[in-house]
């Protein structure tokens, strides 16, 4: 493959003639034959650690053990039922995680999308603060940034909301057109951010948008920002790390106390799927929160919220955790970041984010490529995120947008990946141009 | 205090003349004293494991270290995302405790209560089996066994649902109350079943009952049973052990496979809210209910799952622990019991049960007295479930229900409180009489 990767003429696909694009055709082609005859089965769809970062949390196992008093600071025994809102060591923790007073934590179970989906549900059957359940009206808007997180979206189509596709940029959503729909419009009651370390494409915020997010004067008195900070401290780099104006903070010193439900979770930090989390909100937000949440559970999974605390003591043995798992992952990103400069740079056929943190990197190609070249790559064994997952109702208009996600495979089979991927991505591009030529 | 317990004439009440009634209201009110003097606080409120049951699942904190390969028998990484439906070994384990098979298992997370919340919840906003969504619906009633759970009533009264009492007898509901209702009334979408040692009363469903359950002719397609199964394998007797027929199997012979949600965790049989809940149903009820639930989590926590399983082995590894259980709660409910019979026996004011396994003893007294009962008992230091707790929208139009929980105080406390208990009763009875005579 060193011919393919050194020797090929790297131009831009637009100046190519119908000849060299012929050409290319075929190079590509062999290429492609190559990588299906290794007969690959990688995954690179979904933002899963791998197995050495797993490997870092297993001290988890040993914090707890039948000598161990499961006893709270304040005396609470963690093995039996009782504390709603989480132990009280587990909400100082999660506080400095989150950034935020532990009186506005509040402990969850093991899943932050359970817990946005039940924000939404109980909004859905109850209404928030008083106002009409949403059950009982016509219809109902979200605003979802794009490219955006397929989970997040799968909720709110689920509940038949009308789903606005907001244009992402890289210091957030395009935040004149919020400010117009949610100040305009009574029907919009939400929006989803990934506001640090985006999904898919690891932009932060920047405080001018956070600013402004804190400022909305929302039409409906119900809406709310869904703020997930699933990546709050997921860094790739010591020195180049994003920061966030904390929005709880922000929000209450611009007089909105109440427009924000901030999520988070352990997930990747610990185990995925056996971690905790967790909601900050306002007091009185809260308050309303709790008061049906004790309809639904008499609390959560207290002696899983004390192994967290024990194994990591506080915030900067989490945060030196973190450093472990960029370890891990860091060399991943930066090898997919390269082979996609090397062989997809200046064809002007691509474009790429390159993340401080989180997990994935996110591909643009050409209008109407993504979803040949996912079933390209899928052909020779390399399982990409479904096209169209990163748009409401999986419908990317322009289809174009691809979600990698570089964590889970090793670094020899991301690479491995990675190359064919950018096969796949020149083949379909450059056939695309030749019948359209 | 000896005089009070052997060397009051137990006369029934009812005979008493009024002099003989003002004498016995001022011996009670001495003995009353005395237990106020001893400043006591005790609980029996809730139906919570005591510590030395607790320290009976401490070896579960050593059936997972660091050094314990964290994978399922079909290969699954418990420390990874996936696995909707839970790990094959739990579902084979719980399956046992159900008595059902395990492809009819869903393990979910640490509440069983929050998976009975889940499944209204999702009913109300998205409907059963393709039936309209319950929240479109102007009416919904709920059938509710009486005495019976508050937190399941909880619920029902917290979606607004009409909720109708079912008178309850040693076999189980009034079936013909039931079989009238649910086919006569397609707004009856619903009964709370806890069907073994039932909360209060520690009754079990008859075969017959059972039976006519499952041949339920129900006018709404889309009623559910809500067959909370919570004290399956939580014996008291090894001798005296009650037996249930298996509703999921009843009703597939009945020809009415889907009518039933069953449910159970194991919060009373390792950690409550530590533990793992499950329901089993049907096939078709197991399609609808993933479509929902792959919205709301990637799955549960798994690391707990593969905890227990280590931690039990199979299902006679959990019944040998629960035979634990019930040497360390047995003593407590033999001297309730006793205190009772000795205290209140042959006065004909009060009638309670004598349950083979659960948690409760359901304790009637005289109508109009369990407000006063519970009263005096917590000016006294011993804190009783809420008068009407054990009634929808807690109020028992009697006021005589007072469920008695004896598992969470010391032998030593229990006996202390249930004879302060007596004499709370004896009191107010008394001086109910008295007046009114």
């Amino acid at each position: 493959m060193e011919k393919f990767e050194g020797g090929m003429i790297m131009k831009p696909y637009a100046e190519m003639s119908k000849e060299e694009l012929k050409n290319e055709i075929k190079e590509l082609r062999t290429e492609y034959r190559k990588y299906q005859g290794m007969e690959l089965k990688l995954d690179m769809s979904r933002g899963k650690p791998c197995l050495d970062q797993l490997d870092l949390s297993m001290g988890l196992m040993d914090s707890l053990n039948s000598h161990a008093d499961l006893s709270c600071d304040d005396g609470t025994d963690c093995r039996n039922y009782g504390m709603l809102e989480g132990i009280s060591e587990a909400r100082e923790l999660i506080g400095d995680m989150m950034e935020n007073d532990p009186r506005n934590i509040l402990i969850y179970g093991n899943s932050s999308l359970n817990v946005m989906y039940d924000q939404i549900s109980r909004s859905y059957t109850h209404g928030v603060m008083g106002n009409t359940p949403w059950c009982r009206l016509d219809k109902i808007k979200w605003l979802c940034p794009v490219p955006g997180y397929d989970r997040h979206f799968s909720i709110t189509e689920y509940f038949g909301f009308e789903m606005i596709p907001v244009p992402m940029s890289p210091t957030g959503p395009d935040m004149d057109m919020i400010e117009k729909l949610v100040s305009e419009d009574k029907a919009v009651k939400g929006i989803w951010c990934v506001p640090k370390y985006s999904n898919p494409q690891g932009y932060s915020y920047s405080d001018e948008t956070v600013r402004r997010f804190a400022r909305l004067k929302p039409a409906a008195r119900d809406f709310r920002i869904y703020w997930d900070n699933a990546y709050g401290i997921h860094h790739l780099y010591d020195d180049h790390q994003d920061y966030l104006i904390e929005i709880l903070a922000e929000c209450k010193r611009a007089g909105n106390p109440d427009l924000v439900y901030k999520f988070s979770s352990t997930s990747k930090i610990t185990f995925p799927g056996s971690g905790i989390a967790a909601i900050a909100t306002s007091p009185n937000n809260l308050e309303e929160i709790k008061s049906q949440l004790k309809r639904q559970t008499i609390g959560h999974d207290k002696v899983n919220q004390l192994r967290h605390v024990r194994f990591f003591k506080n915030i900067h043995g989490m945060v030196e955790h973190m450093r472990r798992h960029a370890d891990v992952i860091r060399p991943k990103f930066e090898a997919v970041e390269n082979i996609f400069e090397e062989n997809l740079g200046g064809l002007g056929i691509a474009e790429w984010t390159k993340p401080n943190g989180g997990y994935f990197i996110s591909f643009d190609g050409m209008e109407g490529t993504a979803r040949l070249i996912i079933d390209r790559a899928m052909k020779a064994g390399v399982k990409l995120t479904p096209a169209g997952s990163t748009w409401p109702n999986h419908k990317d208009p322009y289809d174009s947008n691809i979600r990698i996600a570089p964590t889970y495979p090793t670094l020899e089979d991301i690479t491995t990946a990675a190359k064919l991927f950018t096969i796949c991505v020149r083949l379909v591009t450059a056939e695309k141009l030749y019948e359209e030529s």
